[in-house]
C-alpha cells in the first residue's frame, strides 16, 4: 500500500506540524507502507524523516515526486526521487499514485491536492490537530459526485487504524 | 487578454448557470476578449457559445485546451482545440494561461482551479450568484501568502468592469 | 486545420532556414491556416513571422505553446501563448493538436517531435532542403507500425500542396 | 543509482531481446542498482523480472512510472508503480529520473526517449545486438550541442562495467 502525504512545505510548516510528521512517519514505517510525497521539506520531510529513523525501513520506502527538473531540491529522507520536470502539475502524479492520503494543516497547495483526490475517488486522511484545509474539511463533501472520503483523523492511531484497514 | 472559464462540465452544470453564462460569453466577446477553457460542455460552453453567436467574434476567439488525446470531445464553439492527453492535469495550463479567470458554481474541478490560480497569483472572479465553490470561497483568502485575489462578483456589469480596468 | 511547425530554436537556426520560414509562413497564412508551434524564436519565429506579415492574417492565427511558466519566453509574432510550465513536455501537446506538420532542419528536439509524431499517426512533411533530421528522415519508417508518414518535400510549392490535400 | 530502460514494449519485443532483457535484469540487481522503466511489457518487463528473480532484490528496486490513470496495466514485477494519467509524456519523467539508460531494440517510441535523453544530456548504453533506434544510433552524435551520450555497449559484462565507473 502507497500512502500519499499532503501538508505544508517549509515556509509554512509550523514545528508542531513537523514533530507530528516525524512521529506519524516512525509509525508509518512500522507497519511497512511505502510514501510518496512531493519529495520536499516542511510536512512531507517530516514524515520521511520518521520513515528513514525506523529500525525497520527499508531501501526504496519514500519515493519523492518532484516538481524540478533534477532532484537537488529532493530532502534528505528520499529514497527515490523523480523529477518530473512539470512544475506543481506533479501534484497530480502524487495523489494518483497514492492509495490513501494522509492531509495535515494545508494552504492552497494542499487544498488542490485534496480536491484532486476527491475527483480520483481517493480516500483523504485529514488530521483536525492543526489550523489549515485538511482541518476545515474533514468530514465534508466537496460536490455531490462522491460521498464520504474526507475522513476526519483526530490521532496517530486513528491514522494506523484506518491503514490497517485499508 | 485571456480570460479563463472555470465552472461546472454538463454533468452538473444547471440551465440557470448555462443560460448566465452564454449571456457572459456574449458581453465578454463584445469587448474582444480571448477565452481559455477546458473545451468541454457546460459552464465552459455556454461562456463559448455567447462568444461565437456575438456579432463581433472572430476566428481563434475561443480556446479549448482538453484533457483528452484528440479533439472529438471539444465543444461545438470551440475554434482552437488544444488536446493535451494528459487528463485533469490539463486544468493547470488553463489557469497558467488566463491573464484572469471567472469561476462560476465549481464542484471539486473547480476548487482546485481556484487553488491552482491561488498559487499562481492570478485574480479569479467569483460570481456568487450560483451555489457552489465560487460563492463559497469569494472574497476568502486560501492562505497567508496571497491575499484579495478572489474577487466576489454580483452580476455580468461587474465582470465587464473588471475586465476592462484588470 | 491546425499547422505544426517543429524545427531548430534560434541558438540552431541557420539565416538561410529562417528566411525560408519566413516565405512558408506568409504561403501559410494565405491558405488560411492556423500555426501551432512551440512559441519560441528560430524557425518557429520565422513561421510566426511570415504569417503575421501576412495581408490576410487573423487574430489568433499563430498559438505557442511555451515551455515555460509564463509567456515572457514568446516570439513577437504569437497571436495566443499557451505557458504549459511543463518543459519540454510540451513538445507532445504541439504533436497532438497539429492536423499536420512540417519540419526543418532539426536536432534532438526535432527528432523526439517526429518521432512523436510517428507515434500519434501524424503526417509530417520533411523538407529536404536543409540538413537535420528532417532531411535524414524523410521517406523513411521509424518502425513497422505505421507506414509512409513522414513525406520529403522540396518546397513551399509542394507544401502548400499537401496543406490543400491534407 | 537509478538505471533507466527503455526498448520495445511487449508488441514488438522479440524473445530473444525479452531473454537478454532477463539476465541484464538479473546482473543489475546483483549490483544493487534501482530501475526505473515505463512499467508496461516486452524489454521492460523481461529487465524487471530478471531484477525480481535475483536472490538479493529488494523492495522497491523497479519503479515503473505508467502512461494510465491507474496501476492496472504495470506488469508483474513492478514494486513501485507510477500512474501519472499522461499518456506518453511520461517518457519524458523516466529520462529525467534516470541517471544513465540503457536502450535496446528500439521503434519511435524508444526514438524519442533516446532524443529526450540527449537534449537532458544523460548517457544512454546503446545495445548493438538487437535491430532498431539503439542500434543504429550507438556511437552517433544526435546534434552539435552534446557529444558522446550515446555510447555502443555490446554485451552484459560492458554494460554492468559502465554502471560501475558511471
Amino acid at each position: 500500500m502507497k500512502v500519499g502525504i499532503i501538508g505544508p512545505n517549509n515556509k509554512i510548516c509550523s514545528e508542531e506540524l513537523y514533530d507530528f510528521g516525524v512521529q506519524l512517519g516512525k509509525q508509518i514505517s512500522a507497519v511497512g507502507r511505502t510514501i510518496i510525497c512531493g519529495g520536499l521539506g516542511g510536512f512531507m520531510e517530516a514524515v520521511c524523516k520518521g520513515v528513514k529513523q525506523s529500525d525497520v525501513t527499508f531501501k526504496g520506502q519514500t519515493i519523492g515526486i518532484l516538481p524540478g527538473e533534477n532532484s537537488d531540491s529532493a530532502n534528505e529522507y528520499i529514497d527515490i526521487s523523480i523529477p518530473t520536470g512539470t512544475g506543481i502539475t506533479r501534484n497530480i502524479i502524487i495523489v494518483r499514485t497514492a492509495d490513501i492520503l494522509i492531509a495535515a494543516g494545508g494552504g492552497a497547495g494542499t487544498l488542490s491536492e485534496i480536491a484532486f483526490a476527491w475527483q480520483l475517488g481517493k480516500k483523504v486522511l485529514c488530521v483536525t490537530l492543526f489550523d489549515g484545509w485538511a482541518k476545515e474539511l474533514a468530514g465534508r463533501n466537496l460536490d455531490h459526485r462522491q460521498t464520504g472520503l474526507l475522513i476526519p483523523v483526530n490521532n496517530i492511531g486513528e491514522i494506523v487504524d484506518h491503514l490497517d484497514n485499508g
